[in-house]
């Protein structure tokens, strides 16, 4: 549920910001745009870059039971075979035969167009795979096709990968990367389009640790969002009906966010049982199975696959963070991102462009920028540097000024709570590594020199 | 030049390696394989982010004139019409009247087939873009492309990076990212293949400064190949002769690298001019220009583009750090990869799975890879545990062995030189970090307890 404080959040709010200061812009815009294709701009790319290294870090360095890879986004068309994409990945559509448009057969509740009242046809499967093909001739020996999903990448290097990491089971191989799917109807800012980035494991248990082990990772994924600072009231998960889990599932859940339009999907963790891995071996003629030292037997592992995608999880740590609050004759806009994912942890702001502040603030910045992504703003009034730093999510501001000359001290300002701190200019990186760390942002009793301290 | 003590590398010895190891993996392998498409196992991926890495921080990160971009593969159509790649990014083939296949025409030297000697048609020109269809119907209107280059995602975006940034000039967008290119003639392992990675910077300049710029990059690009490790010996500039200039470059170089099949592309740096800006500027209708406040004139600045490969990169690093030393009866193969690149940095090796060694073990291992990519290898020989993480580049392992239970001291080994240093468990994670970091790796005298100390 959403803090029932807070004004309803509507999505044209996260989009203009989102293109005003630099995170997403709409794809090819100055030829006016290509449907529901965006892309990351300077800030953007840094969010984007910190979601995905904090999911390799949780999930692949901090683990021993994991390793990852990086497959290739065009792949054999044989994978699509077996996997069920070419005959099974496909929505219904229906044609309205007076306009000629097309529409999801699912989505439309008439038998007539919903914009012209037209007759419709009857329902036809389409298939959701994005079509290439690869060489100079266009038959179809080379047709080719983007993957869909990242997960079949990990599933036909399941023998390689265990091969030459020796690992035991459970483990599991993750990857990120883009994915493709022809939707019809996409929308929602980010949420839903064409070309878009996953972030996937694939977990593989001994048949009969599933159970549990599907458990462990609905806790482990829901506990990581919150991690990332989102929070716990708009998070949910919803476990699939048992019409609407896929042929391979024994189990599925969502994870769910509260968007602006409403509970959605921003993880996806399904028992896909031994589905897969026996489809390749079929079709490929490759044993694909593990060898258990226990019972000395060859076994197909079942397999737990948390799947979730990099774009929802920008989204929803851009709708949690965005706050607007009254100040004095104003609003002040404020994202409040976890300092792991905020573009710039630190701004360096200098009260004068002159000989000494200039110069110790040009110093502080070269010193801090080597811990933390640092950003240097020199440009208009102190108050309007602040509101640019919190529109973008910027943990804290430094400002030099004519008294540091004297006190070797600078003030340092807190996003959140924006009270501000006087601190030694010598004790700034210690102390800024410690907030950014995590620990309470205190008022210092007057020249509290504990801040040199710790 | 080779090192003309080390015996000629052959590709053959890097491709079984990194197969053998994990590095990389043939595409869609047990499916036969994808012509010259290549998947990145648990090392090669974490190698690769690495490579992506070290360019970020060099290229964005530490620079006050750059920023990053993320936009995406597939674009509006319109893109390529005012690039020039739909009229002019194609290689010319002829078709072998008899046998049927198709060839480069300007790879082959004489008029008749290579393979079956028959008749050989005119060169036809094919363009090398993948094409696709976008939304429902496979018609003109809905055709797209995937982008043969990550360099037109950054000319697009020029206004909005420009609007947001307030950057001024000479500034840089850099951007990595998938390309694709449906190449011919694909081959020598991952030097060339359809779906590559490219680091691509668009640097922006006034014209007149583009001159000296040019020079600036052409020395900046090769000192970060050179920071990552690899010899000076084996890097050079080849300038592009008037008749090998792309249309709108007024200059060109060539970072070359020399590959087990000769001096080849590694990196492009070409001085593009105007030519992007003005030719999306006339195709879109929006101005692309930037306001010179000293001139108070509007400008199109030039562009400076290093444009880099991922995948070779990564390639000349693996063929750079590669040796085979006698050794005994045997061959040690090592990798000697600059800590920064190298998959793990440091491996536990505890000598034995009881307690208290592996105590010892576990608990110097989840102190250590707070700090560094770290691997614990409890299986088979020392000996052959050594040589694993000599044939995958590790700098150091820290062995654990009885000793350690009573002098709480642990064996580092170094990777190049093999020599062995006993250094107390307390002080490995200042010592390696001061190692990793590139001090020299010297051997103290006897109970030298500086180790301690730094």
């Amino acid at each position: 549920m959403k803090d029932s404080s807070k004004p309803e959040l509507n999505m044209e709010k996260i989009v203009s910001l989102a293109r005003r200061r630099g995170f997403i812009f709409p794809s090819s815009e100055i030829y006016g745009g290509l449907s529901s294709c965006w892309d990351y701009g300077p800030l953007g790319a840094e969010m984007k870059r910190n979601v995905k290294d904090a999911w390799w870090k949780a999930m692949v360095h901090d683990r021993d039971d994991m390793v990852g890879l990086d497959s290739a986004i065009i792949m054999h068309p044989k994978v699509w075979e077996a996997s069920g994409h070419l005959s099974g990945f496909s929505d219904p559509l229906v044609d309205c035969m007076d306009c000629k448009q097309r529409f999801r057969a699912d989505f439309i509740d008439s038998k007539t167009c919903p914009d012209c009242s037209g007759e419709l046809t009857q329902p036809r499967q389409f298939n959701l795979m994005f079509k290439t093909f690869m060489g100079p001739v266009e038959d179809n020996a080379s047709i080719a096709y983007l993957r869909p999903e990242t997960a079949q990448g990990i599933f036909v290097n399941f023998a390689n990968v265990l091969n030459t990491s020796r690992k035991k089971l459970p483990f599991g191989i993750a990857q990120i990367g883009k994915a493709f799917r022809n939707e019809i109807t996409t929308g929602n800012f980010i949420f839903r389009s064409r070309e878009f980035e996953q972030m996937e494991i694939e977990y593989f248990v001994k048949p009969g640790d599933d159970e549990k082990l599907f458990n462990y990772w609905l806790e482990e994924r829901l506990s990581w969002f919150t991690s990332l600072g989102i929070r716990k009231d708009n998070l949910r998960l919803r476990q699939h009906q048992k019409d609407e889990l896929a042929h391979y599932a024994r189990d599925c859940y969502d994870i769910e966010y509260y968007f602006p339009m409403g509970w959605s999907e921003l993880e996806g963790i399904a028992n896909r049982t031994d589905f897969d891995l026996k489809q390749h071996s079929l079709h490929s003629g490759n044993e694909l199975t593990y060898f258990d030292e226990e019972t000395k037997k060859h076994i197909v592992p079942y397999v737990i696959e948390p799947s979730s995608g990099v774009d929802r999880t920008v989204l929803a740590l851009l709708c949690d963070a965005y706050d607007e609050e009254p100040d004095k004759n104003d609003t002040r806009t404020v994202l409040r991102l976890h300092p792991s994912i905020s573009p710039y942890k630190v701004a360096i702001l200098p009260l004068s462009r002159k000989e000494p502040v200039v110069n110790i603030a040009r110093d502080v910045y070269a010193k801090l920028r080597r811990f933390f992504s640092t950003s240097y703003d020199d440009a208009q009034s102190i108050g309007r540097r602040y509101r640019r730093q919190d529109e973008i999510g910027t943990p804290y501001c430094v400002t030099i000024d004519f008294d540091t000359i004297e006190d070797k001290c600078a003030t340092v300002r807190d996003r959140d709570s924006m009270r501000q701190l006087r601190i030694p200019v010598e004790a700034l990186m210690t102390t800024l590594q410690a907030k950014l760390n995590g620990e309470p942002f205190e008022v210092l009793p007057p020249g509290g020199k504990h801040w040199l301290g710790f």
